[in-house]
Order: structure tokens, then sequence, then C-alpha cells
């Protein structure tokens, strides 16, 4: 249950808070609270006793929530020993091949083989490598507007939702599609008018766009670009770093569309970061791919494994399914905001401006929901899959009451808050 | 001690490593032993039972071996909570700020700010990332040859130690500098003939080259780079991911040249990715730099900090000037091999040809020591801090009986032991 004992961002929060604004390098936005470790089911407890009602979900990366008693029976399991992390492409743990069987085992029959890394960044970077390797002509990809990749320079070249992400940075040579059923003429397009097929390296594509806005690909859209990518020899990559393990109430978002991608990425639910393929997509010669640390900690790969294990038990996906529909007909029923859109828990609607979505940010959170942005003018919402119904209703309380208080002409948040949680007023 | 109860790879590690090169997309070189977690010291035990003195510290990732006492406590203090892992830029910790003020507490005072990532690739696409932002006319970067920096593609266009690594791969615009006495004059005449100051987003450098052969950059080539970055406004990147953190008996290499640059990476023994530097040289824009897990994972971040406790309180700098400079002996007394070199403890030598340098590795393993490869043929040994001279003495011993072995004429070692670890007989 919510409980907040002290103003929002408390005093211990808010002198953690100030110290990372002063000396993190990459400080930007964040939230007003600094977790204790304590918390249960959705709910998480700050360091000042607060206990939030957590819709954001270590954004999509903890799908099971706070505390639960599987994933601390791992935890402990792993209590005796250290090292805990690996070099682990070149010195072996069984984790390692367990992590890979439990992910080809939810992953469709043809794919055999699987590689991981560290993030939904560096799984994107391989996925790219993979489907440059054996294809030598390569000099582009092919990117959706609106698209969200990581920020390392290869995924980041790709990812087109904020300008503030890409500013002065290298890029490498990449096309977009516009993320509407426009996108196949657009592709017959390019290869008309721009690049023979061999020049293309990759198609990647959200199914559900995470950052850039929650939008979910329309069937015909999704159905075109794979029947030319087919045709003309181009490998299709689904990116399902925020989409995957089960969100959107099947384990990968491409098997709403009845589609085979060549090659897919997962990271964020899954604990570490991995590229699924067939064993010949990879590439053949050693040393092609590897990392120090990719496949190499064991308690997050064994914590990744026991998920999989605890969402199949729990029969989580339809759970996720029947969630995700009972909160989108809770979404709809709300008034004053727009483009309420939904699959399985990736939830989102718009409000009428930026403004006002990062005031109903703050407001949530002050009330003791934790939800995040997107896109332009969205609030996501990603809860953990262990939520009940009521903890819906909570959420949805809290959220018609801010939008209702946020919606008067005229409103701002007001306080030092802003100078320290999420709040678009301080971004140049 | 070594104890070799089984052959090498012993019969329960062969099965999960035939597993690995069958399912692992990125599978390529292995080490002939399967983790169980037990060990102490510079020793660790294989699920077979072996146990092997360890002179590769997982790729210099793991500084104070299996199993110590101080670090063993963290993982116990952590044993009894989930997740440990947050989006940790957009959601705090305590232990964010605390690694961060570790980390600065053994860096150069003007270094106030630094930013935590996942992986020593990730904290150099950081690191370009930071020298880009203000320099809107960079056009391309300067690394050097036999340069290591990553697989990202960002890091990896700068890498250049063997094109297995980036074959087919996108690359950025990136010119080299030889890595001797002749590279100033080249970054001379790069500055005369081919590009302005403004167009070189910056320079990165090695001080002692990790993958690319353990080569120790020359007091004068660094002094000479230095002087002219700085007279024409170009950053200077140290990459501290292999070196840092005390490995070269400074916490940080560019410490032996008597220079600052204006940024520097770690990775590694740290536990996490980090780019440091001033405060003012990071973007100041919100959302410039983030990542979901970086700074997140707060057990990893808890044993980065409780490492550098350790390293003060044991005054281990003093400790590997000290061993390195006795192994250094003990290499220079070595027959049969040249070439012998070291920093602290970073210490190579050189066998005739890359193929003598696969068995050595090969037979090495064999009799109970982990050694890994670098550069074109030679050997690299990098200990745990917490090695002794007896355990140094160790490994001398069957290096110099694996030197005599390997030496003969026509010998290559035999067995199917090469399908399944390090070997370059299999690399294409």
């Amino acid at each position: 249950m919510i409980r907040l004992k002290t103003q929002v961002p408390g005093p211990k929060s808010l002198r953690i808070l100030k110290g990372l604004k002063q000396k993190n390098g990459g400080w930007s936005v964040s939230y007003p609270l600094v977790f204790s470790g304590k918390g249960h089911g959705p709910y998480c407890e700050d360091i000042d006793g607060n206990v939030f009602l957590d819709f954001a979900s270590q954004i999509a990366s903890n799908p099971l929530g706070y505390n639960h008693p599987g994933l601390l029976d791992v935890v402990k399991g792993y209590s005796g020993r250290h090292p805990l992390k690996y070099a682990g492409q070149d010195f072996a743990t069984h984790e390692h091949l367990e992590m890979i069987e439990s992910l080809l085992s939810i992953s469709p029959f043809s794919m055999d083989a699987a590689f991981l890394i560290n993030s939904g960044a560096e799984a994107v970077e391989n996925a790219i490598k993979t489907c440059m390797r054996k294809r030598p002509a390569a000099k582009l990809g092919i990117s959706m507007a609106g698209g969200w990749h990581g920020r390392t320079l290869g995924a980041l070249s790709l990812t087109n939702s904020n300008r503030i992400h890409k500013m002065g940075y290298m890029r490498f040579p990449a096309m977009r599609l516009p993320f509407n059923d426009n996108a196949a003429d657009e592709l017959e397009r390019i290869l008309r008018s721009e690049a023979s097929p061999e020049e293309i390296g990759f198609v990647i594509i959200e199914h559900v766009q995470g950052e850039g806005g929650y939008n979910i690909a329309r069937k015909k859209m999704v159905e075109d670009i794979r029947r030319i990518t087919k045709k003309n020899g181009i490998p299709y990559i689904s990116d399902e770093v925020q989409t995957g393990l089960g969100r959107t109430g099947k384990w990968w978002s491409f098997e709403h569309y009845g589609i085979m991608p060549d090659v897919f990425c997962a990271a964020k639910a899954l604990q570490v970061g991995a590229v699924v393929a067939r064993k010949s997509m990879f590439p053949g010669e050693s040393g092609a791919l590897s990392s120090t640390w990719g496949g190499g900690h064991v308690l997050d790969m064994a914590l990744g494994i026991k998920t999989i294990g605890i969402i199949q038990k729990e029969k989580m996906l339809r759970k996720n399914k029947l969630l995700g529909e009972y909160m989108l007909g809770r979404l709809r029923d709300m008034k004053n905001v727009s483009n309420q859109r939904g699959l399985g828990l990736m939830l989102a609607f718009d409000v009428k401006d930026a403004s006002m979505r990062d005031d109903l940010v703050v407001e949530c959170a002050r009330m003791g929901l934790l939800v995040l942005g997107c896109g332009q003018k969205s609030i996501r919402l990603i809860p953990p899959y262990v939520t009940g119904e009521d903890d819906a209703d909570r959420a949805f309380d809290i959220i018609e009451r801010a939008v209702m208080k946020t919606s008067i002409g005229g409103f701002r948040h007001t306080g030092a808050v802003c100078e320290f949680i999420h709040c678009g007023r301080h971004i140049a």
C-alpha cells in the first residue's frame, strides 16, 4: 500500500539526489526517491520510509516487482561466493549455458543460438554486427521514425526520438521509414532509387515503440515490411528490449504479428542483454563477437533464468494480457486525456502538451505513484507482472486526480522539487 | 595450491563447453574450465574439482582473487533483497553516489564528476560522446595503432588489434598514430595537412596497451602527444579499463607519465564502467548521457567501492609495484622468450610465433596455470593483487616447463582440447 511519511522527495533522498546532481556526469532527470531495498510486489519503499506504487518497473527491467520470494531464494543461493561476475565469453560458467537454453526454450524453434552481453544497447550493437558480417556490401541500416535502440554510437545512429540524445555525436549512415502505413512504400522507394538490397545491412523495428511513445505498430505495416525485407534478403531485427519477456502478453512482441524476424534483441526484464538468431546467422570467425563481462554475471543470469521460470509457472503471459485489457478499459474511461493505447502491460495515453505531461509525472509521484513519460506528450504505464486489479485501480485513481489538478489552466507544479526530479523545465 | 584431479578440461566442464560451442552465438575461444565458485586467493576451482592458479584474473576484472573475505561480507550484506539492478540513472540509489565519491577520491583533484555505465566499451562510448558534445565541428577521432577500446561500434572504430574484430562492421572516421616515438610527428602532420584541431574530436590512448600486446608507452611519446593536444585544444582520453584501479602500481596508468588527461575511462576491476572528468566537460543538457542500468547494479557498485577500500587498507599499490618488479626479474631470467616487459602487475613476454603462443596457453592450462595471449605472439600475466611471491614462483616454474616443451621443433598440442579451449588453430 502507498504510504507517504514525508514530503516527496524526503530529506534523506534529497541529500543523495543533490549529491548526484552535483557529481554525476550524466545526471539529467531523476525521480523523487532513493530506493532502500525494501518493498513488496509492485510497491517499493524509499530511504525516507515512503512507499510508492511503481508503474515504471525500473523502465521495464524489474518485471516481478520487489522482493519476490522466488528471486530472493536465488540471491540467497549466491550469497556465499565471490566473484559473481566472470569474463564469461572466455571463461565459462554453467549459468551461461543455462541462460541461453532457457532463452531458446521461449524463442521460435528455428532460432538455436544466443549471444549474451551487458545491456540492451550492446544487444542492439551485436545484432547489427551479426547482420553486417556476411553482407560486405552493406553501407547503411534502416530504422523507424520515433525508434529507440540505445545510446552507444551504433545503436544511437538508429535512434530517433529526441535530438538531445544525439546532438554533436558521430552517426553511422542510416535511413528512416515512417512508423505508419506508408513505411512499405518508403522502403520500396529506397530500394528503387537509393540503395541496392545488398547495401542495406538490416531493418530494425520495435513493434511497440518504447521511449518514442508506446506507439503500437499496425499489422499491415509489419507484414509489408517483413515481406519486402524477405524478398530482398535484408535481415529483419526485432528490438524486444522493452517489449520482450512477456510484457505484451506474449513472450516477444513479434508474435502478435505472425511474422518471424531474422534476429531479435532482448535485455531489461531478462536481466542481461541478448541477441537471438539461427546459429548460422552469427559470425563464423572466432573473436568476431565477444565481451569481457558478456554472459558473465552469474547472479544476473540466474535471476533471468528464474524470472522466465516464474513467468511460466505463474502463467503470467495470460495474466498480463487480461490485466492489460482491464487497464486499457480504465484508460479509455478517463477524461481530459487522448490516444489511449496498450498491448498487454505496455499502456500509454497523451495529454495536451509536454509541459502538462511533466507536471503529471511530478504530481503522481507526490501522491505515491511512479510513472514515466515517453514520446512528445505521453505517459506510459509499465506495471510489474505481479500487479493486481486493485493496485491498478489505485493507480488510476491517482492519475485521474493528477490529470484533474494539472488540467486547470495555468497550472505548473511548484517548489524546489523540479530541481531534483523528472521535470522538463530544466531541459535546455 | 594447484590440484589437477581430471584431464583438462574435465568431463563436467567439457559438457558445458560443448553446449556453449553449439549454442553461444559468440562462442569463439574459451578456456578449459567451468568455474564452480570455489577458490581462494589467486586459486580457483572448476566444476570437476581441479584447482588452477589464475594469472588471467577474468581479463583483469577480478583484482582481489576468489572469495576475498571483505567482498564476501558485501555479497552477504545484499543477500536479503531484490532487485539488485535499478534503472540507476533515473531511479537513484545511495550506492550510486557513494561509488562516484569513492572513484573521485582516487582521481585527480580537478576531476569532480563521473558517469557510471555497464561496461568498458560503454565507458569508452560515453567518453567519446562527452568529448564530441561541445565540439560540433568534430568529424573524426584519433587512436593508436594496436589500440583496443571495446567492441560496440563507436569504440570498435578506434580499436586496431586484429581485423577479425572489425571485418564487415560499420566504422566511424578515425585516424591512427603509431605507438612509438613517431606518434607526435604523425599527429602534427595530420594537423598540418589533413584536419583542423576543431575537426578532431579527441585522441584516445591506453598507456599500456591491453589486447594489443601489453605494449608500454614511452614517456616521450606520451608527453609529446599531451603537449600537442593541449596546445590545440583537443581532448585527451586515457583508457584505463584494463590498466586502472592499481593494476600498474598506481591508481591510473597516466600517473606514471606525469600528465593529466581531460577524460578517463574505467571498468573491469572497478566492477562497473565509468567516465571521469571535470563536471564542465560533461554535456550540460539533460538526457545527453544516460542508460537504464548505468549506475544501477547496487551489488556491483558496492563491490567496487569495497575493492577500492581494500586496495587502500592493504596498501596494494605498493605491493603491486614490488611484486611486479619481482616478476619482471623472473621474466628477464627466462630462456627462449623475448621482449619481457611489465608495469606493476601487467607483464608480458613474446615467443617465436602465434602458434607457439597458443600452444603455450594450452600447456600452461594443462599444468594448472591460466594465462592469456595478447598482441601477435605475446603472453600476458595479470595476477590478482592477492598473489604472493611463492605463487608467482609456482607460475614461472610452469611457464618455464611449458616454454621448454613447446620450443621443441615441430611441437603442437594434441587432442580434442583445441576444440574447446583457447587455441588459434580453429580461427579461420
